[in-house]
């Protein structure tokens, strides 16, 4: 069960408000690293999480926590609008020599949503929710997060470079510093659940006897000349996981060409298929 | 550039086709987890590299072999497909009393492709290419990689628990090993990038005492009754960065009451609103 | 600012689980009129709020409580799809004679989620955040709630139908009543607004005299013979925002045969078209 | 059946090319509130229309209607984008000062189009078919039209002010009456079935005392201070559908501590999990 | 402008009704292949035809043909969930056997639309009007308008296939009979076009000494082993646009290795890419 | 099975990045008439061809083809991208004057992917796999790639006239010159099929004497004044296929007012329905 108090967690201030910018930010709310994403990412792996119900708790409390995230950056992209141009008109007389302002803005925050947010991304892309994964495996989901909170921190670093606005970098500045715990809290989990060495390979309930394990710790080339593929940690040494010894060779064919034979009659195929 | 041979990287053998499961793969094929991502990701993430070129040529090795993982389910699926029903006449004659194939199956596999694979997952919504994660930071996309083999290796062990066929036990017992070593591969490349104290917070080149320090090792709570959030390694001991200590804390609001004020005139709101 | 405590707005219980029908209570999350929809409906309505402030806190109160819907739908659709089978043989092991589970539910949720709720529809189409209306004008957004709330309705009836499950149903008798309240708040609102008369035609703000009157009040006929259209209260008697009378008509083309004539050079037409 | 005349339902005059106004006219088009919505949303409620066949018949008129008005504003994108630079030579020969016309075009109606219309939204998002509301009962169908053209005069507003151009002003005020009448239209059909009292809660054919009464009329608050929620209209008096009192008062989680145990064995959990 | 008469084009009839065939059916009308797609995809070409307008009044006279197909197949698809069952008891009771209708069944006709057609495709995926071709060049949307009624035809010869139905086939037998003549009305508008030798390579606008002619008439192979490609028709003979003679050779790389170099400053790359 | 040897199939150079430039390239990527969609077409094509196998495999080889057509397309957008702004501060001090770089790019291209490549199209659109043709049949399929090739070569040469950069002008030159060949190739493979008056209709499987010939030859009409449809080849001599002669005449309705009766109890229809 959730609720509100109707307050913002941190200050979002707008000193010179930048419709261009508001555009920029809509990425952090409706991009596929936004925080919609990982508001709902959280709460599914939450909803589904089986074992340990700590878990679940864990991973609703963190899930309260982006909503308000997304709250935040509305009011941001809100607030960045006040100012754009409705018109043509209007554009031409803020700024008679450039202009360009509502070509360079997202035009959907003006026509549907009259100057506020929307979930959609910087160009105008609808959120769509396939992005949330949520996998009923807990190490694959906090595997999940680590990369969403990765890319979340790579995009309010963006962001955070962009403007100059102190009261925007502020607001970065604060959601910058809760995707470093967030990253770190995903990884903790990790290593609460035993660290590489347990945790991998993902699915570890897998019995690996069952795996065809003579490609199982092997990096496989498939350069056109045969020739052996880009060495690295990965073709030499233990295992990240500790169960194998990385090797490295050129790939050959193990399969047949494949012929799947006629078209069946009454299939929609050419006669010549037939 | 790219070649082919006509050949599949391991034989595809189906000893008793079944439509039903050739539904279940398909969500290899098009699924978020599927083949088509990850050859496509990797593909993407090596295009956009910059840096060391040997994470570019180790990425379009790797694109390389999953196609030719798709090339094999693709085979699989078609391989299923054959002996499915084309009408509801030829469904009741195959089983006078269950039937009931034609409504299992995903009709479009017979409708649209003619009883062939497309790229659509296992309820024949089509792939959709946001899901290509190449964020221009080489860590960021490895930790994307190890994430999308955990979801692939879970698929591909759910797909192997569901079927019979020793045909496709074997082909799937490849595909396994192979995420095996691609959830190795992708953490030998972030253990050769430094592991985690040098990796993390991605992306590492934003100087953190720019971010709001206060804020970055802490698990915050958003607990409704002002509780301590749910405890763990997470919440006490280093940062798994190397670089704090964690804590925890229950969360006050710390920002306004948002407060948008009166719509501009002309942005189509209600009188109400001006 | 948003919390949690972790536990369900009202008890979710199911007595024989049922995978098929959590396969349709999938709906009731991921579909347009399901509740993730309308969560993220108030919760970007009331971000964007201009105007009167309570109209915001009051879209955000009942967001909170359509995010603890979703969680007890979540729950709902997990528990029903405990037993359901993993494989083609648990399925005949359960049901020897008529099988068929597998190829009834939707086959995501057990592939992608291991028997958890997605944020999907019932034939496994995500949620996309466009169903989201947020339009700026608070009556126009009033009115769209009136609409999500009468189609979630309509859709938790049809559920309730659907089931025999006394826990599902008990669910669902309070998820119905919900619905009622939220049908009845924002026409409430509605009526603050003014009722009809003031509020339509939406939005208010804009001066009847720059519409072309002639035709802001008549039915036009396009029937292919010309002859009159179908007749109701639309065709005659005041107008229901009190400022027109009802006519119709059949509509004559008035506008010109559109010719666009030539292409341009370099526009990449056929050489006849320029 | 349906019927042509290649004629336009109202002149479509463009004075003054601007390729700018064109994107924003594919709102109109393509947009979640534009014509391609409520063109195949009236089609697919006459289709599916059961009782009264007036309704089908009344529906079906006005989505021929709504074709004319896609018409009528394809011709007009396809006006406004003649004269649009097809080259960044050309675009700096036009304007050697400002520029920047390219890049606030959806190139989509250059490099695909040919400087004609397409069925997306001023983003170059194309339109989605989920968006056709058509429930299969009468009033929330109405509901749902009534929402459509409200967002569809409010985008039109919205689009008048954008422009000077008297010949795309006079279009747009053509549209926005027939928005005012359908606005009315819709909301007449409501009144002729009876009215708020007889038409909600939708759908009026489920019993009420089969819902769970106690939560019918009542406004929960979520405040996580556990204070009485924001009050209104809808707080007190008599409900608008006369079939109940207004009420309001904090929630209280009734439900239990979701715990759905342990992961079932061969569903890709992680050990921990089982 | 387009007008109705609230008549079927041609006779619906459904003897049995068959809800799985519904959902088959569905994919007519909201598939790729289907009608809505035919339908849009003609409007759309007509109003942005540029040169002769008599080709935008051929499209936009097939576009209403297509209207009124739709109208008949959503009139089938209502019909034949006729009788389709509302819940598992009523399942139950109508088959004791067999069952499994509920399961076989889109969902969403039942639970969105109360037993009516809907926009969507035969696995309940909303059609996407991205897949409405209108590219400015006649020639380019005759060959798409070919290709769509092919795999419309082919579509409309897998439903006949599927059913017992008389009423249904003889609805089928008219479809299929206009998918003919439409496949030959395109071909035919190509002949009057020039033929191949006038028309390709589309579009016949561009000066064909600007393009690479080393490349324009030869088959490459890209055989891992540098053999020569397949052979055919493709690769000896006149060319079929009659400009150049067909070759074949295997392909070499003429390109450089690609490197990006170093990522930039402040773009949220690594440390390690700077 | 595929293969890579890192290089480049043709030089990409580019001697001034232009940044909008690389927003249109992006078409040529992900537009559905880019690159992606021909490689994953042939590709899909081939996996499910049945029939000569000689057509799996020539269809598989241009599939490697285009394959290295997007590696150089994505290189040429991450090289046009090298100098875009990165800030509104860095875009002033490059251009004093305009400025207006950051609001024509696709911000994504910058906030997602750190100034390279992305699977989307020129609007920020990710591409999405419905757009894969494959359909079983072999001429429907070769119907498909002339129609890919054509608004691809559209697409191309579109972009050639856009850009003066002569680097980028001798790609397209190439990619133009493929099209070409391309265009070629699939008329080609339909010739081999025999032709015309063989290969049509689609599918030529179908006995033509169960379609409804009636109306097999015959250009129907629609127009609301029922006088006779656009006259041209379509309307007189032998048809396209060989196989009828065409004519044109007015369509009268030929079925019934459609009418679904009353609405099922249960379904969730309002009473007046019923």
């Amino acid at each position: 069960m959730f609720y509100t108090d109707n307050k913002l967690q941190y200050p979002v201030r707008v000193e010179k408000p930048d419709p261009l910018f508001a555009r920029a930010l809509q990425q952090a709310i409706g991009g596929i690293e936004g925080e919609i994403r990982v508001a709902m990412q959280y709460f599914f792996q939450a909803c589904g999480a089986r074992g340990n119900p700590k878990y679940r708790d864990m991973l609703m409390n963190t899930a309260a926590e982006e909503l308000g995230h997304i709250e935040m950056l509305a009011t941001a992209v809100a607030m960045n609008l006040e100012g754009a141009p409705l018109s043509l008109k209007e554009e031409v007389a803020a700024d008679p020599v450039g202009g360009g302002v509502l070509g360079g803005i997202n035009l959907k925050n003006l026509l549907s949503a009259g100057l506020s947010a929307m979930p959609v991304d910087s160009d105008g892309v609808p959120f769509d929710m396939s992005h949330i994964y949520a996998s009923g495996n807990i190490a694959a989901d906090m595997s999940a997060n680590v990369t969403a909170e990765s890319t979340g921190r790579i995009l309010a670093v963006r962001l955070f470079n962009m403007t100059n606005d102190p009261g925007m970098k502020d607001m970065l500045s604060y959601l910058i510093a809760r995707d470093t715990m967030h990253q770190n809290q995903w990884l903790a989990a990790l290593e609460e659940l035993g660290g590489h060495k347990e945790v991998f390979p993902i699915p570890n309930s897998f019995p690996q006897d069952q795996e065809n394990q003579e490609f199982s710790y092997s990096y496989l080339g498939f350069q056109a000349d045969g020739s052996e593929p880009p060495q690295g940690r990965w073709t030499e040494g233990q295992s990240i996981d500790g169960k194998g010894e990385f090797s490295s060779a050129p790939m050959e064919p193990l399969g047949q060409r494949p012929d799947l034979g006629r078209a069946k009659p009454h299939s929609g195929a050419q006669n010549e298929q037939l």
